[in-house]
């Protein structure tokens, strides 16, 4: 991959400057309101019936802006702006599924972004010499199927497709089912290759954490993205009558679980210090009654960590913990920390230069669909802050001036990287 | 009423001699098939399909032992074998609702013991000056609709029923729909009066609890009930993304649902002693996703105890404790401790004498249909060891021979109050 050159710049300020504040922010709007909330915010779980209508209202908009779309196995949409060769395309874009409580704009604006970028590289009249793809990545968010990142991790490693299909959401319903409906909700969708070559990916993303708001910089330039383990712990007890059933007398699971969760906060504190995120955010309680003493109880535990060695001794750690409270533990996920590309985060820099935004190199706490494409392509992403470090919750939100900014620095990088 | 005379004493040691074991144990299985469960529990929710059936199963058995079955405005049914006399009836009986994972015997044993009864009495030929009752409360659990003891509670206080018509199951459906359906299921069942005037109750049932099966006594003279306490304690966080909001940044419902958990415990405990039964039953999450830090959390209270005076300071506590906290209580369900009518435990010493059974004199843990029945007419209740204590467990049990003696005394003490 070459650097930019001075007339490739020229060529992508003006598409940065193209870019359209009304219409991007119109577009956001109109994406959210498919799975509206009362209280602002968005429930999209991924193909239900409300975001197969978000993927037709987006279709809609590919077409009218020229392009094709295309899908494949795992129902992953790409939105392709034809270049003048046939090379490799350069790829942006993130996903629209959503927290059961989520925001307007996790995933939602880097795939807006990526087609403002189109609408303004055509109202620029400007002809790029690679391909430029918007990709709709499918289930990155993991609360209707599990794992989340599936789209994009099936899209770099193919295999993985058979081991999603049984997948099963909280009614039962498999990917397989849901599959099914997205093909029968957007029946004339050509399919792609599996795992087609690209040049580069670069994701436009809202922070969802405070760091770039407390150091009171627009733009963050993310170098890599922390490690991530999900468990499930699974305490048992014995359910018992609550009025009869002598305290000493009880094995209460709900007592072993939250013993097993403070163990769990501590060993995550000590082990991994500032930098430490651990969450206890799934929890079902059997019988769930009030005069019954809990006989089962399951929680989940999502631990993040920079530093690949504190996952390892993490594992280890919780395994024991698990055993000596005689508590069963299952890995639901895990991932190792990631590095961005050099080349890729020098034409991101070079963009905030060239737009005279201030940019902090950061590393994400959250995991992205960029986590794995970085296993196929040059791969980075860049943040816009997020105000009061809120995300997966209706308050999400971002200054119009920080989206705006974001999505000319998005045009900037990508087309300097088409004319590559 | 007076005690129990040498004639009527003969009359009810032939009713107890003629109990039957194979009918009673029997019956006690065929009951258990109405909502069966594949570890040997029962779940039959408050007339749900399964609890109308077994209604229908056990009305037909009632005119198969010559007795009329008549209804009430909050579905009790009332099974009575008719006295020499009008005078008002002696009742017995219990409920046939369970817990969602519970066992054979809660509820059913009091009932069943009640039908062989009259069965024995049937087939010992005897015929009694009063009418004997044998009723079936509904919804004693309170686990499909808050709260518990809904039938016996308005059984003597009628007014209580326009109050109860709008609860809701957790799918919605309301009391008042749910007496439609019983309505349907059995059209032909005559509406019997309210509060009509009862000459005593006598409620059989498992202990639930440990105390019987640690003395090696077979049966227990309940002389009165502890007072309940039920709370809903609802805790606020700030739902935020689990991979980037730093750990002192988080405002974690369940964090402080856990520490409140403690306190709650420790309050329990150290102002109740070894009386204090507390326990935390039911818990609700939200979102409840893996990688959102949780918004909000709802927990239940339930707290027992003997003494009026620790149940009162225990309101007080828990109250400052949740405003200390800032979390929002909710009172679900109160009852004061309950002393059972002497008279009616002479006649249960009586019969234990006579049926060369020891018996130790309890207080039950467990709230029951007599807690209620109490405030209408003199009440008491008979206890037969649980194993290991276990109850509101499909392992709950209790040895054949406690369940046929309990079923004796029982014959034993309605014989004599039905003479009286």
């Amino acid at each position: 991959m070459r650097t930019g050159q001075p007339a490739h710049d020229d060529v992508a300020l003006r598409a940065a400057q193209s870019i359209d504040e009304t219409r991007l922010l119109a577009s956001i709007d109109a994406l959210a309101a498919f799975g509206a909330r009362s209280d602002g915010g968005v429930n999209r779980p991924a193909l239900s019936a409300t975001d197969l209508d978000a993927r037709r209202y987006l279709v809609e908009r590919a077409h009218a802006l020229g392009c094709t779309v295309s899908t494949d196995a795992c129902a992953n949409l790409f939105i392709r702006r034809p270049g003048i060769d046939a090379a490799p395309p350069v790829m942006t874009g993130s996903h629209i599924d959503t927290q059961p409580s989520g925001g307007k704009l996790d995933g939602c604006y880097g795939v807006l972004a990526g087609l403002e970028c189109i609408a303004a590289l055509n109202d620029a009249g400007i002809r790029t010499r690679r391909p430029l793809d918007v990709a709709i990545w499918t289930n990155e968010e993991g609360t209707r199927f599990a794992p989340g990142a599936m789209g994009s991790s099936a899209f770099v490693e193919p295999a993985r497709m058979p081991t999603y299909l049984d997948a099963a959401d909280a009614d039962g319903v498999t990917l397989r089912a849901a599959l099914e409906s997205h093909r029968r909700a957007l029946p004339d969708l050509p399919s792609r290759g599996d795992a087609l070559p690209a040049h580069a990916f670069v994701e436009l993303h809202i922070e969802q954490g405070p760091q770039l708001e407390n150091a009171d910089v627009p733009l963050g330039v993310v170098t890599g993205i922390q490690g991530v383990r999900w468990y499930e712990f699974h305490c048992e007890g014995v359910a018992a009558h609550a009025g009869t059933t002598p305290m000493p007398m009880r094995r209460d699971a709900m007592t072993l679980a939250v013993t097993l969760r403070a163990s769990l906060e501590e060993i995550a504190m000590s082990l991994g210090g500032e930098h430490t995120r651990v969450t206890f955010g799934r929890w079902s309680v059997t019988p769930n009654s009030i005069n019954t003493i809990p006989s089962d109880v399951t929680f989940s535990v999502d631990f993040r960590h920079p530093d690949a060695h504190v996952l390892d001794t993490f594992d280890t750690l919780v395994s024991a913990c698990a055993r000596r409270h005689g508590a069963r533990i299952a890995p639901l996920f895990t991932h190792a920390p990631v590095r961005f590309d050099a080349t890729v985060l020098a034409r991101l820099d070079a963009a905030c230069h060239a737009l005279d935004a201030p940019a902090l190199r950061l590393t994400s706490g959250a995991f992205h669909d960029a986590m794995y494409l970085a296993q196929h392509c040059p791969t980075a992403m860049l943040f816009v802050p997020s105000r009061n470090g809120i995300s997966h919750n209706p308050a999400e939100a971002t200054d119009a001036r920080h989206l705006v900014l974001g999505a000319r620095a998005l045009a900037h990088t990508l087309t300097t990287l088409c004319n590559d």
